[in-house]
């Protein structure tokens, strides 16, 4: 056997490339040398000053985990590896004047919790201290990173804690009266090794290990076997990580911050994170280490001079006192600022994405650490995307598929001001997007009472069950101390676009006093919060909520009108009146996909003659009602058909139960019965008892699967009849009045193709005669919803009678699941998303699996007999990214989801084309 | 054209044969003889003495429709034909001393209503009418035929309505004081004659035709005509006949049964079509004509000696008044008898089934008039299917087709006792089988009160409506005056297997007066009456029930052995408790199909522990409830497999929401709001309103699509637990008894492949543990329902987790068509099926294109995993013979239904297996 175990970083891509026969990809790189040996390899070929390292492979730990030997040849090319790494700087491991410190990193082809993380200053012992000591020429140093050293090894790679030592650290600060760690005295720290020396001995019966090959050797072990450590393998189980991947190991010269004031270390952006705003971005501090930025003792100085100037000027610091205490890294070490501009572009343009960069700069010697793509904002996502392509770094296709369709959604929600102040108090996990702001409530009721009166409620509980759902829909916002994103209260606040924070562990809720405390203070109802579901922050007092203008979001309007360029498959909006079809319009709908006409069924004019309408018990009674219905419903259809000049408007006929616009059931109930004892011979009481009469003998165990949609339609004879007259000669009118007119009658639930004949024949019918009164003849489609399992399966008998489908998967996913929406979330979905029993909630995205397969079942039966059928949805998940992906591989036309989501549709359709490739 | 328009019946068949290329059988010879002349074919060629006669083809008549003419060289063949039965008998067509009268009857493939039925005595005028008198020696005849031709030549031919000849005749009748036709004097009859033909001259402005040709001319364009006839083609628009098949025309030589006493005419069984009992079995009139026998004012005389005997004694007639008034044909024309008693085996031989024929004889010469396959009662079919095939007429798989399945049904239902006496007071139409007797209510919502006290009732009502569902169900059977056999009274009385007769226009039902009347008999409510479902007969007062002996009719064991032998589908019975099972095994069936173990939920002893598992807010009182509960389901379920001794048991896991085991909620809020009034400090109040907010809690919109199945195995935990438990704990002491168990246990509602894995691995643990306990192990058998239309769409996930599917086809209709059927039949469905918006119930017939090809679906996925996979079908349709046909088609191993369809399911299985072929 003669494999490469271990690769020089320098080298990995080349060697890695000749033996695959292709340059690698970073996908192929991790899989061979991990994510950060990756990286190493990426960034030394990109052409930054790396410290020089070495990887050893995954494949050498596979091997370690089968035999538990490393395999033949791996320390001997380790061993090589290290000699180059000696070579290049003329330092030596574990002797000599220039000794050699490496650490060792664990670095799987997924970051994973639970996988030993990196011991640092190998290849210490007294005699390399000393001359560490003599070659930086600070003797103090050479002793912290000895007690570093000894910490990090017994604790990692020995399993024996590192609260014994911080324990005797802290009794030594204590003793020398002192707070930090770098206030210690030279000879405390010298007593501080001895005494760690000797736990160590004490507790393993042998001296720490003073061969820096033994510690080595050692710590590369460590490594592999943290593979297999309980909470990596129980990380794997859960997230369906293979087992048998394996973990690389990293072997990494020493760099320091920390010799002076020519050494720093810090982090940067390449673009502004927060905006895109394209400079470099980020913070430094002279003569620390990494961990000192983290810790946030010592305020961090700016990179950038521009920076450092807005800085002091936002934070009141003198001119004087920003030069003299926090001068920029340009100012600092000008040489050293250009170098790291200039690689920090070149990173970028490299990675063709926007950077985070860590690098130490020791003494005057610039290295970066690790460079990744950034994360960032909303708003930075798709500026840098659009920057980047139109920097000619990215194409437009590249930026289009850079951007989270729900990215963009979150761009369209109001969030805080973000020039307003705002005291922070707590900070949970991010579980629904948004900001928002009312008072502290801790009861499902209370919310609901308090939320009628008009007051915003942000309600407050340990956690949420399914008891609190109706408490959460009238709320504007949900925090909860317990969960985490896939709890109740998130998934939800996010199925109904609620922000929401969960696992807000700092608060204690206690809901006997109605309260939460943080430490000292103390939050009772009634006292008014902000939390932003975007960060997971919450705040005391109301911060001032901003609404994003989409016509001003310069960038999102070029991403989205390159995603228009691209895409194949339409958006519309669903939308019942005029201001929400202008709405989607403004959103750049092409037409409206629904038109829900129960909206005039609930206008108070018409009121009195739905209810006629629908107790009628003779046709004439019934006739008269309609009569009086048919202006209201007429100006509704107008009033779109205004708004959408030139695109299509798909009617939607009467879709719900009658029962819907009466008084409910149990209601009327309690008040006969109660009428019935206090007020027995009331007229009040006849009249109930009629109007109770009528409702049950309307009731239905199972509304939803009840007399509705087209079964209303021809179970009241004359109802659909006057939709459809009130819009055609919605139509005409509009026509006449040189609006340009494109309307669409769909029937819905249709489940037998003759439902679909009968009803399509009556209302064909009424649109001629309509036509033919009004002298204009106006083209007009006839359609069906497929939301009844029976239409998809038998859509090549309905397809003939059909110019169009839309797919009603809210409906269908009800039926094919077998779940009823106004049940299901409350009693068991939620807990089934929870356990896992479902991947997620089938109403949230679409069931590809299941309902996908009758939607291609249907499309496949219906297109063979009917080409031209035109095929949409419009359900809800016609605004979900994943389902507006499956719409466009099964070959829809178009998608339909609410003028809110009309963007994010946009974007997701491109999305869709350039992922699945052109069609036709 | 040299085409053949014209075939004698004695030839048709041979010639057809040389242009077909091969014997034609039926099916071909009406489609171009139609039914008549086809059958007057076959009757020679079985070799029957039938006058002789020839058709002309239906290919003429199309010809005539399309040209107004008839083809060329029709009308020559015509003569030709008519010569040919010149010859036959030396008579002469009008002319000569003895003139041939013929008769002219339509007969088109199928026979249909609103068609030219015949013209008789056709060839008569003066001068043959004087011949005839001659040749047959009277003269009253010859008139009484020539009256007779004048008539129904004025009424089919001309469309001069025969209500005018008939007044004319009832006038004379009155002027010479008699009643019947045949008192009438010579003298009157030739006056009538005259003033007949006077009529006709005074219509149409000239003399009735004396030419027979003319008379045969314009007869049979008459016969062509009608097949345009209004009422011909409506009933073909209606039935789907299309309109370019034609009608033949039949000629046919009069034979004359009223020439004396040595003529007569008679209409006879070849078996009995009441019983099946294998003796010539019929009637006759001694110098009668046909029509003399319906009109029943002679007694007819009984063919067969015995037959005659037994009537005298049934009617107290002595055997001397018998001998001298009512002798049997056998006694009065023994030669004759005996002819026609061969000439009836003949036939019956010939035609393979029993005979229903009609004879005349003419001065001592027998002339078969017609025969086909007689109609017969439900036992009469059985015992003669297999009668026949004992004879070796037929193959026993010949006997399984012939027996409709619901025959089985019909003679396992209570019918009226035979013997008893009972008042015919109405029929109507027979609309859902069975026989009830009950009080007479007029009023749904009274029928329930009725009912509740114990009564039964029969519902009355002028028709129904949706509103009187429940009154209907709670009924032991339905009368309507009006409405059809698709009436809303019909199919829901079908559907619930309620006695039923409908349109029965012969009452006047009064609502208000709460009564209904036949002519003077008043029938008010509470008044006993007695309805015959199967006949449509209504009856005065109670007659008593009888219930058919499953063990002892022997004839419909044979044929269901004989079943048993072909069928390759097994069946099933669905039973819930011991007495069920032991049933299911009586009526054959082979194992438990679906055991709803729900049954125990209500059992009183247990109810309270029910209650409190359902309640249970912790676990732990849910486990002590469910503790208690154990024993009786345990013992439920013993009893089941003490039945099925060394038959699979199939328990179906909890399957209804868990609310439909506490007391209703609107009945709680009414109790609930009446006391807060009357007693808001009570106890019970507060009680009350603890079960109210409960069961208020666990309120569904939609209870048929929520928290049921699976979905509450999941989330109660330990109750499916419990249930397993119980089940194993039973199988395992049977087993220790020496009882064979083949336990299987079914999850019911799996919509996910993730439900099926967590339970199936839940209780196969429990199984395990108990059979540990036990000691003992039984093999055990884990499954699904496949009921939600998603399982089946993804069989192939769920597949590898089950052993065995059962389609849930009740739930899967629900489901695929989003009907409730808790509400679809009353609010819409059954108007549906009425206006044949749907063409059946889909909860009674499978509906196989849509549910249909969702099975197909599931069965190709799943079978493609997993080819072991055990199927069948445990909803209602597993006892419908068309859906079982589609069941064996698809691969179904076996169906389950009710313990009395399983003898009707053996036998559609049977079909099944004989009608597709059998499989494998």
């Amino acid at each position: 056997m003669n494999e490469q175990w271990v690769f020089l970083s320098r080298e990995a891509k080349g060697i890695y490339a000749k033996r695959l026969g292709h340059e690698p990809d970073l996908t192929e790189m991790k899989i061979l040398f991990g994510g950060k040996g990756a990286g190493l390899a990426e960034m030394m070929a990109a052409g930054a000053p790396v410290p020089p390292s070495f990887t050893i492979t995954t494949e050498a730990c596979v091997h370690y985990m089968k035999t538990g030997d490393f395999p033949e040849g791996m320390w001997e090319q380790t061993l090589a590896a290290l000699h180059e790494l000696e070579v290049q700087f003329g330092r030596t491991f574990g002797k000599g004047l220039n000794p050699l410190l490496v650490s060792v990193r664990s670095g799987a082809r997924k970051s994973m919790p639970g996988m030993m993380d990196s011991v640092l200053n190998l290849g210490l012992n007294d005699q390399t201290r000393a001359a560490i000591a003599e070659m930086y020429d600070n003797e103090w140093f050479s002793y912290d990173a000895y007690r570093r050293l000894i910490t990090m090894f017994s604790d990692v790679v020995m399993d024996f804690k590192r609260t014994h030592f911080e324990h005797k650290l802290k009794l030594l600060k204590q003793k020398e009266g002192v707070r930090g760690d770098t206030e210690i005295s030279l000879q405390g720290l010298k007593t501080l090794v001895d005494e760690y020396k000797a736990m160590y001995r004490e507790h393993f019966g042998e001296d720490f290990p003073a061969d820096p090959y033994k510690q080595l050797e050692m710590s590369i072990k460590a490594v592999f076997n943290s593979w297999n450590g309980e909470r990596a393998v129980i990380y794997r189980e859960h997230k369906g990580i293979p087992h048998d991947w394996g973990t690389a190991v990293n072997v990494c010269m020493m760099v320091f911050g920390n010799l002076g004031n020519t050494s720093a270390t810090g982090v940067a952006f390449s673009r502004s994170p927060a905006t895109g705003n394209p400079k470099l971005y980020g913070e430094f501090l002279i003569n620390a280490q990494g961990e000192d930025v983290v810790a946030g003792i010592r305020t961090p100085q700016k990179i950038t001079l521009v920076a450092s100037r807005q800085w002091a000027a936002e934070n009141d610091v003198s001119e004087e006192e920003r030069q003299a205490k926090f001068p920029s890294l340009e100012e600092v070490l000008p040489e050293t600022y250009q170098q790291f501009a200039v690689i920090a572009r070149q990173m970028e343009t490299h990675y063709r994405d926007m950077q985070d960069m860590e690098f130490t700069i020791e003494n005057g010697v610039l290295w970066m650490l690790q460079t990744r793509d950034g994360e960032r904002t909303a708003l930075a996502a798709v500026k840098t995307a659009v920057d980047l392509a139109k920097e000619g770094l990215i194409t437009k296709e590249e930026a289009i598929l850079r951007i989270e369709p729900e990215l963009v959604d979150m761009l369209l929600r109001p969030t805080f001001d973000p020039d307003a102040k705002r005291e922070k108090i707590a900070k949970g996990l991010n579980a629904s997007p948004g900001a928002a702001v009312g008072i502290a409530v801790f009861d499902a009721k209370r919310a609901k009472t308090v939320a009628v009166d008009g007051e915003d409620v942000i309600l407050v509980r340990p956690e949420t069950s399914p008891e609190d759902m109706g408490g959460m829909l009238v709320s504007k916002g949900v925090l909860t101390q317990k969960g985490g994103a896939t709890s109740h209260a998130a998934v939800v606040a996010r199925g109904n676009n609620i922000p929401c924070v969960t696992g807000c562990e700092e608060i204690a809720v206690d809901i006997n006093r109605m309260q939460f405390t943080i430490g000292d203070l103390v939050i009772k109802e009634g006292d008014t919060i902000s939390i932003n579901g975007f960060t997971g922050e919450i705040f005391l007092g109301a911060v001032p909520l901003v609404q994003a203008k989409y016509e001003e979001q310069t960038d999102l309007l070029t991403l989205l009108s390159w995603a228009d360029e691209v895409r194949q498959i339409g958006v519309r909006a669903n939308a019942d009146i005029g201001v929400d079809a202008e709405r989607a319009i403004a959103f750049g709908a092409e037409g409206i996909g629904l038109c829900r006409t129960e909206h005039m069924f609930f206008d108070p004019r018409a009121r009195d003659a739905v209810v006629r309408m629908i107790l009628a018990k003779e046709q004439s009674v019934r006739d008269a009602a309609l009569e009086e219905m048919l202006p209201f419903q007429e100006q509704d259809f107008e009033d779109l058909f205004d708004a959408m000049d030139g695109k299509p408007v798909i009617m939607r006929l009467i879709d719900p139960p009658m029962h819907e616009f009466l008084p409910p059931y149990h209601e009327l109930l309690e008040e006969v019965v109660k009428l019935r004892i206090t007020a027995p011979d009331s007229g009040e009481l006849k009249e109930k008892e009629i109007l109770l009469e009528a409702v049950s003998g309307m009731w239905e165990v199972n509304p939803m699967m009840g007399l509705r949609g087209c079964r209303a339609g021809i179970m009241y004879p004359g109802l659909t009849e006057m939709q459809t007259r009130a819009y055609t000669l919605a139509a005409c009118r509009c026509a006449k009045r040189g609006i340009d007119v494109h309307p669409e009658v769909m029937i819905p639930l249709v489940g037998h193709v003759n439902e679909l004949k009968l009803e399509r024949a009556k209302l064909e019918r009424v649109a001629k005669e309509v036509m033919a009164e009004e002298g204009i003849q106006v083209p007009m489609l006839f359609g069906t919803m497929i939301e009844v399992p029976r239409a998809a399966l038998t859509s090549d008998e309905i397809a003939p009678y059909a110019q169009f489908f839309s797919f009603g998967t809210n409906d269908l996913t009800q039926m094919t699941y077998g779940y009823s929406r106004d049940d299901a979330e409350g009693k068991f979905l939620l807990k089934y998303v929870e356990t896992g029993i479902l991947p997620e909630n089938p109403f949230q995205a679409l069931d590809q699996i299941g309902v996908g397969k009758l939607m291609r079942l249907c499309i496949d039966q219906a297109k063979a007999v009917n080409p031209d059928l035109e095929l949409g949805i419009c359900g809800e998940h016609g605004g979900d990214p994943a389902s507006i992906d499956f719409c466009y591989r099964v070959g829809l036309d178009y998608v339909s989801c609410s003028p809110f989501r009309v963007p994010v549709a946009r974007l997701a359709a491109a999305q869709a084309t350039l992922r699945n490739g052109r069609r036709r």
